[in-house]
């Protein structure tokens, strides 16, 4: 299933979405799926970030290939980072370049959608805990990463953190196309089959440092082929299984 | 005035406390105080942490004082890094000391309770967005924050981040001790005059990065004088004109 949230009429739901229509849900599928039986046509329908999440969480380094490019040697343990909520905007919305940088990049990723509650989970427990995956764009403020040597303020600008269009219940995260595209060319083209911790060591891994709650977002690296983004670019990111998140970049 | 946030016959308010009882307000004071004509005795209810933020924005080295110590030049910017939401205690709760680190540090901080929401404020505005002040403590892993070089995993265990008693509203951050004390003992002992970015300019500073929203904790950073905890100790954050938020240290 492919679960969004929209804004309908002024008013925001969870919804399942069909082929033509969206099936309202009552809340956040934490557990159950329980529908309110109201239908929306697609046309009439705004998607939105597909989870409200308490927190962000990305990797840096976690694709092979990358690793390779970049001639450094592959990580030993997870290096983790937060994003805050105040960065999260949804499908065909904004990026808003900051003055503060003069190069921000897009980075295509998988992103892991929490179903319930995780604390210290072991890997072959980990995907019970989630609720699907979507698409995400860690976008980053190079120069200021390179700067500030802690990576919080690159990361942490309002609008950096697109993910979407929905959450993908159905789907095994462990061999699929990552890619970007800049005004429709190529720029990032992967596979998860490439990633140096997998889907279930990573979510192991973080909640053996915080709980992770329903609705939590985690962000799990980037291939090669990352670059900058000028104001009026179309960014899209997609994940095969899952769709395209799509933003375009503006100046602020 | 002294805004808490209580446990109460198994709900949860925020409320005035005064000399003798707590008295309940409708909701977080966003922008007025609505009183619901209710009072709760002091012993009848638990105080929790005085917020629940969105999102917890911290500094590293902001103490001219601990900079002189270090040996380290001032630093130009604000160094900012997030701890997330889940990592919240209140006073009289636990820091449990995980496996995974074999040295968590207390820090004594000054912190700065968000009112209303912030976003690019200039620094001759920016305590109008204050709603008031409370004690925080950083802790820190201290060998994962070196191993890792991000400070993310370091900062971000559950119970990581004790903060409270309550939010003093009637208080100027310019002039204020800031003291921790081991099982009673004296070991960090500064002021806010040492601040190296006062807290105008934090605020202003972190805003132009990322939408400060009510209850938001901004954690100013720490004077010299950290140290390890061990299970069984007693640790107590104080900053003059707030009271001391007492927390106690325990094995996983």
């Amino acid at each position: 299933m492919r679960v969004a949230r929209i804004s309908f009429r002024g008013k925001t739901f969870y919804a399942v979405r069909e082929e033509e229509s969206f099936r309202l849900l009552s809340s956040f599928p934490e557990k159950d799926f329980v529908f309110t039986g109201e239908e929306v046509d697609l046309t009439e329908a705004r998607l939105l970030s597909p989870s409200v999440p308490s927190k962000i969480v990305a990797l840096g380094l976690n694709y092979k290939d990358h690793a390779r490019e970049l001639g450094l040697p592959l990580p030993q343990e997870p290096l983790i980072f937060l994003k805050p909520p105040s960065a999260v905007i949804g499908p065909e919305e904004e990026i808003i370049l900051p003055p503060e940088s003069k190069r921000v990049d897009y980075e295509a990723e998988l992103a892991v959608v929490i179903g319930k509650r995780a604390r210290r989970v072991p890997p072959e427990k980990a995907l019970d805990y989630v609720l699907g995956y979507t698409c995400f764009n860690d976008v980053t403020a190079r120069d200021l990463q390179k700067k500030d040597g802690q990576w919080t303020r690159a990361k942490s600008f309002d609008t950096f953190a697109p993910f979407g269009p929905w959450i993908e219940t159905d789907l095994e995260p462990f061999n699929l196309k990552v890619r970007s595209y800049l005004n429709g060319k190529i720029c990032q083209d992967s596979s998860t089959a490439e990633l140096i911790f997998s889907v279930p060591e990573i979510i192991s891994f973080i909640s053996h440092v915080m709980t992770l709650e329903p609705g939590d977002v985690i962000a799990t690296g980037t291939p090669p082929g990352i670059g900058p983004l000028s104001p009026g670019d179309t960014i899209e990111i997609e994940v095969e299984g899952i769709g395209r998140l799509r933003n375009f970049a503006a100046s602020s």
